[in-house]
């Protein structure tokens, strides 16, 4: 299993939603992040949906949301090739350590009690699992993530490209042998 | 209407989120945002769902996702006792202005092209629409959001509390006569 990264445009409707997790959900593929959110066009929202499939599910994957009503476009956002970040937010033991931890990933202290203070970073997945390895030792109180979002590099935007399965496919395949 | 913030702890478990989604279209609960994401126990995940409903309506959203199997906590994340960002990354016409905005919302520009630049910038939904205004008289290419995560201020964790129904509906009539 690899973790893919899938940006999905769909419309601003109620069921939207729903038809996609059910999907997920029926088929048991693993979602390890959503996050949804809207875009420069009201009546359209972003979905980035991280899972973890094996290089030949993932063209399932896509071929059945694509057929979802409200689907209106799906792609792979290969690492190669976008640009991605999540955001996370994370109480710890109030210490100096956690302080200096904070300033060593660019992280901002946002709250602070006698107790406890609170940490927002953001960054790669890979930064902000070494950022938690380190506060683990301190004293992780509770965290949210904001899962996964990513744009592809360079001008094009993804409503202008057409859907390229094939393409994702293959690819997919060469990633997950390597 | 007006939007809550709602963090609710869920099992990680394939069928949660299309349970959740599901009663949100049922009821026809209009989703701002969504952000779902593993958590420091890998047994549980963490979403953060804003919903635009009126103040009495809140209480019936929690009420009925507080049924939901494998719905394990939920608990309203409140301007006055939390702390609370989404992150934002945004294509634009590749200009002096579009860097020099960057650099006055302190963000970062993560890719460059000939034509385009993304930004990706973190923080209040206020000073990231505030953003997305000045960017859109410069030409928005396309955009991704993360959706809200919140966490409430101060030492005490999400899954130390109890439910607290009756005060979230009290304190959101008074916030939404406001």
């Amino acid at each position: 299993m690899a973790l893919h990264t899938l940006a999905v445009l769909v419309d601003n409707s109620p069921g939207v939603l729903a038809r996609v997790a059910g999907l997920f959900s029926r088929r048991a593929f693993n979602i390890d992040s959503l996050a949804v959110g809207p875009t420069e066009n009201p009546e359209i929202s972003r979905m980035t949906i991280v899972v973890n499939v094996e290089g030949h599910v993932l063209e399932q994957v896509i071929r059945q949301l694509d057929k979802l009503i409200n689907v209106i476009h799906i792609a792979e956002m290969k690492p190669a090739t976008s640009t991605s970040a999540e955001l996370l937010m994370v109480k710890v033991k109030n210490s100096a350590e956690a302080k200096s931890l904070a300033e060593k990933f660019d992280a901002k202290v946002v709250d602070e009690s006698d107790d406890s203070i609170t940490i927002e970073a953001t960054g790669s997945p890979e930064k902000l699992s070494e950022l938690l390895g380190s506060l683990k030792k301190i004293g992780i109180k509770e965290l949210v993530q904001s899962g996964l979002v990513a744009l592809e590099r360079g001008a094009t935007a993804l409503s202008e490209r057409t859907l390229e399965i094939q393409s994702v496919s293959t690819d997919t395949q060469a990633d997950y042998q390597n």
